[in-house]
C-alpha cells in the first residue's frame, strides 16, 4: 500500500501510524532497499494497552546485527517487520491504569510514529529533569552499556591506563568518563580532530588519537607507553589488532561492538594480535546490557547524579526529521557522523 | 669449531659439552639453518655448583615463540645462546651441599648434554616414583599447564561441556583428563583416527573429532549440540574460529597455545569468530604457567596422587638420539607426529 492511499485509510482513532520495515537483509550497508515505509490505521487499544506517540528514535551500530538472520543474543528482526529501535514518545491514550495520557515513557518502540504498549513493555521517564534525547544516550542503554561495561566487565582501579575506541560515540564518551571518574587514565580513538578535542577539552580525556590521520601504533606507544590495563573496544578490526599489541599484563579487554566490521560484506577481521592475550595473562570478553536489568535503576541513579552534578556530560546528535528520515540516519551513524549519541527527533511528516 | 675438533680440547673435568645454539631467527618452521650443533670443554664448578648429566630433553611448542626477537612472557633465547628447553639429569659432580652426586633434577638446563646450575635453577625429581620422562610431561610444565589452564581459567563444573583442541598433545590430553575427573563432559580436537581412539577408548573422553577427516562444524554440533561451556585451546586458527561459533553463554575460552600460527611466514590468523563472545557473554583468557609457581607443589602432589591411583593416564612419546637429534625432534612436534608429550632422550654420541 502506498503512503498516499493509507492517508485516506479509515482509522478508529483517526490515526495513521508510518513504520519503517525491513522488507530485506542487507549486504553490507543497510541502503534503501532494504527498507520500506509503510502506512496503516491505528487500531482501537484493547484493555491494558496504552497508545505512544513516539517522538525521538534512539541509532545504534547494535542495530545493524538486528537485521541479519543470524542466531545472536536476541532474535532478528523478521522481514516485513518495524525494525526493532529504542525511542521515548508521549502517551497519547490509554487503557492502563499505570500508564496516563501525558506520560513519557521508554521503550523498545520500534521505528514508526506510534506504539501500542502494555505497562511491562514501558518506563516512566522524567522530561522535566533530563530532555527526552537523553533517556536514549546517557540514561538509557547507551549509559547503562557504558557503566556496566567498565564497571563490571572491564573492572578499572585507580590509576589505570584505559584506552576506549569509538570514543566519541555514544557509548565511549560515557565509558571513558566513568573511568576518569574511578580515577583512571583515559585515552580516547575516534576519527577526526573535532572529536578528539572534544574528548580532551570537554570531556576531560587525558589524551585522544585520531586514528584517521595519526598512526595509531605509534601514537599509542608515546600516549600509552605503559601499557594498557582496560582496552574498552566498540570498532574491531585493525583498531582492536593495533591496541592489543600494547596490553599490559592483566589487561581486561571489553568487547562492547565492532563497528568497523557490522558492514563487511566479506569475513569478519578477527584480531590477529590475540596472542597478545596469552603473553600478558590478558582477558577478553562480551557482555550484553539486556543482562543487567536488576540492576538498571542503580546504574541510573549514579548515571543522574553524575549528570546533576556536572561530573558526566552527555551529548545527543539530534537530527530532526519525519520518520522517513530513519534510514538515512542510519546510514549516517555507520559513516562516523556523529558525536555522542545520535538520535532522531520526529518532526511531523511534509 | 668443528665436534671433532671438541673432542681433542683439553677439558679440565675431561668432558666436552655438545650444546644446541640458535644461531639464526626462522622465518617460519626452525628448519635446521637456524641451529649450530657446538662443542666446548666443561669447565671445572665454582662453589655453590653443580654439573648435571642431561638424560631427558623436552619438545614444547612454545619453544617456537622463544626463539622470535619479540616482547613476550620471557626473553627471547639469544643468537648464539644455547636453546632455552626444560630438561631432566642426574648430578654428576657437586659444590652444592643442597645437590649431591647422584640426584635426578628437573630445571630449564637446555638443549645440551650437561649444564652447570646452582640448587635454585634445579628442583629434585624421584625417578623411582616416575620414570624421568614424565617430570618433563604431567609431572613438569606440561601437567602444570594444563592443571591451572583448566582449573584456575577455564573453572569448568560438573556437567559442563569441555572442548580441548591439540587433545591428543601433551597438555591437551591431561586438560582433558582433568576436566573429566572435575565431572565434566569432554570432547577433544585431535588430527587422526590413532589420536582420537586413544582419546576416547584409553582417556575416557566422552567423544574425540578427527579434523584431519571430519567436518569439524557439523561433528561439533552434533557431539556439543548444546554448545560448549569451556574451550580449552591449543591451536588456534580454523579449530579456534569454529569452535568459537559454538559457544555456550558465559562460555570461557582458555588460550594456551596457537601451534597451527607459530610457524606461519605471513600474519597470525585472528579469530574471526571472536564476537561470539560478545553474543555470550563469553571471555577468552590467556595466561602462563610460569605465574602459579607458588601453587606448583599442590599442584603435582594432586597430579601424583591422580596417576598413582591410575585416574589420570600419563604417555610420553620418547626419541633416543644424541643431542643432534633436538631440531629434528621439535619439528616432529610441530608436524603433529607425537601422541603425548614429545620427549628426547639423550643416548650417546656415536
Amino acid at each position: 500500500m502506498s503512503a498516499r492511499a493509507a492517508e485516506d485509510m479509515i482509522s478508529p482513532t483517526g490515526l495513521v501510524n508510518r513504520q519503517v520495515r525491513l522488507v530485506a537483509r542487507p549486504n553490507g550497508l543497510p541502503t534503501e532497499e532494504v527498507w520500506k515505509l509503510a502506512d496503516s490505521a491505528v487500531e482501537d487499544l484493547s484493555d491494558g494497552e496504552a497508545l505512544v506517540k513516539l517522538s525521538h528514535i534512539s541509532l545504534d551500530p547494535a542495530m545493524r546485527g538486528w537485521m541479519d538472520d543470524v542466531r545472536s543474543y536476541i532474535r532478528p528482526v523478521a522481514l516485513g517487520e518495524v525494525m526493532r529501535a529504542p525511542a521515548v514518545g508521549q502517551i497519547i491514550a490509554s487503557r492502563n491504569p499505570k500508564l496516563a495520557a501525558g506520560d513519557h515513557v521508554w521503550g523498545l518502540l520500534g521505528a514508526q510514529e506510534y506504539a501500542r504498549c502494555d505497562d511491562q513493555a514501558v518506563r516512566l521517564v522524567d522530561v522535566n529533569r533530563a530532555p527526552p534525547e537523553r533517556y536514549l544516550g546517557a540514561l538509557g542503554i547507551t549509559g547503562l552499556t557504558a557503566y556496566f561495561g567498565i564497571r563490571d566487565v572491564g573492572r578499572p582501579r585507580p590509576g589505570d591506563t584505559v584506552v576506549v575506541s569509538g570514543a566519541a560515540g555514544a557509548v565511549g564518551s560515557i565509558a571513558g568518563q566513568i573511568a576518569k571518574l574511578d580515577g583512571c587514565r583515559v585515552i580516547g580513538i575516534a576519527g577526526g580532530q573535532d572529536k578528539c578535542r572534544w574528548l580532551t577539552d570537554t570531556l576531560g580525556f587525558d589524551a585522544a588519537i585520531d586514528y584517521k590521520s595519526d598512526d595509531l601504533r605509534a601514537a599509542l606507544r608515546r600516549v600509552a607507553g605503559e601499557g594498557i590495563d582496560v582496552l574498552f573496544d566498540n570498532v574491531g578490526g585493525e583498531i582492536l589488532d593495533t591496541a592489543l599489541a600494547r596490553l599490559r599484563r592483566h589487561a581486561r579487554v571489553v568487547i562492547c561492538g565492532a563497528i568497523s566490521q557490522y558492514n563487511l560484506t566479506g569475513d569478519v577481521s578477527g584480531p590477529r594480535n590475540y596472542l597478545s592475550l596469552l603473553i600478558n595473562r590478558a582477558s577478553m570478553t562480551g557482555f550484553i546490557v539486556f543482562d543487567y536489568q536488576d540492576a538498571y535503576d542503580r546504574a541510573t541513579q549514579e548515571l543522574l547524579g553524575w549528570l546533576d552534578a556536572g561530573r558526566l556530560i552527555a551529548r545527543e546528535d539530534v537530527i530532526r526529521g519525519p520518520i522517513d528520515a530513519f534510514p538515512r540516519a542510519l546510514l549516517d551513524l555507520f559513516s562516523g557522523a556523529n558525536t555522542g549519541k545520535l538520535v532522531l527527533e520526529l518532526a511531523p511528516r511534509g
